[in-house]
């Protein structure tokens, strides 16, 4: 029994897209549910089993999950066959698990401090500046066109979604710029963004 | 072929305990390097193949595995035999996938802007507060002893090095205290101290 736990444009978006691409939504219950936003709207949602009332949230036989990464690993695991990602042994896992783990916990802050304009040298230092971040994507897109070669994973799935979800973060560096655009324009992004939509329109009438 | 690029005293040290945890020391190549360190003291080792001159940085068969929990998960993937992970299909495996990420996405970095005293209102609402991050572990070692139960893992390995390096960001918690206090407590911790000690006089002499 697998629920997840998803908030319409929210960091849940990114699971809704990895489950379209994987073609796995009759597998899984999503409870769409609300969250306190940046802007203050929203509210906590106490059906929402994540320990701080966040999204997204998984929930698989009584065992919640979460972090985005970890539910990446954690569903891609559970049904091989659905691809997306390097299995165990192949010489793509370790990129893999690396573009996972570095988006949680490098990229993202990183792009958190710019967005809030928050200049402190120490916290740079410790996690690494925004030319570094686009470097690296830069390094492998350079090869492409998805950041594990020849195959779309997982990894594109989350790596590129603070971009389409806020283009200001967006580098002017054509590589990245045209990723972006590769991801954007796969089907499971036009559904999922249907599937939000629809529920906000919902939820205003 | 594993080699692991470590400089002594810093976030590699980790990834040393988890192999002296695991028993494989004798199936890793450690290679000693040098960092520039926030006080600025040390220096970028060109040999250490890590995009931005950083530890922890693991090579195996030319693969360049980054990030603390993508080698966790690497390396205990690779010798399950050696515990220290609920294997897939093990119930407790998206507790195990959700602390690694965890501790990366919002642990460590919550823990760099409380030492850095900065204090952004947007950045917290984004990665979430310090009391959070107390709560998750006061409410996973209420059950304890371990996060993941009766089961010494990876995780804690992760999860209590910052209270350990840097005790000032311990919380007043008797539960977390004393979690940190058994894990330095275990025989690894005091076989790493001892070669980075080593390390370290043989670098000053």
């Amino acid at each position: 029994m697998l629920t997840l736990f998803h908030a319409p444009q929210s960091r849940s978006s990114a699971i809704m897209l990895l489950i379209e691409e994987m073609g796995i939504a009759d597998k899984i219950t999503v409870e769409i549910t609300d969250i306190v936003r940046q802007d203050g709207s929203g509210h906590r949602d106490p059906a929402n089993p994540h320990p701080e009332g966040k999204v997204p949230c998984l929930v698989h036989d009584g065992t919640v999950i979460t972090e985005r990464g970890a539910i990446m690993l954690y569903l891609t695991a559970l049904f091989p066959e659905a691809g997306l990602a390097p299995r165990p042994g192949d010489a793509k896992r370790g990129a893999y698990l690396t573009w996972l783990f570095w988006y949680g916990s490098v990229m993202e802050p990183v792009l958190i401090l710019d967005w809030a304009k928050a200049e402190v040298p120490g916290v740079r230092a410790s996690l690494r500046g925004t030319a570094e971040i686009n470097d690296r994507l830069h390094s492998a897109l350079a090869k492409g066109p998805w950041l594990l070669g020849e195959e779309f994973s997982a990894a594109d799935v989350l790596c590129h979604t603070p971009f389409a979800f806020y283009p200001p973060s967006m580098p002017d560096d054509p590589l990245i710029r045209d990723w972006v655009a590769r991801c954007q324009a796969r089907a499971s992004v036009g559904r999922v963004k249907e599937q939000d939509a629809a529920t906000l329109a919902a939820r205003a009438a």
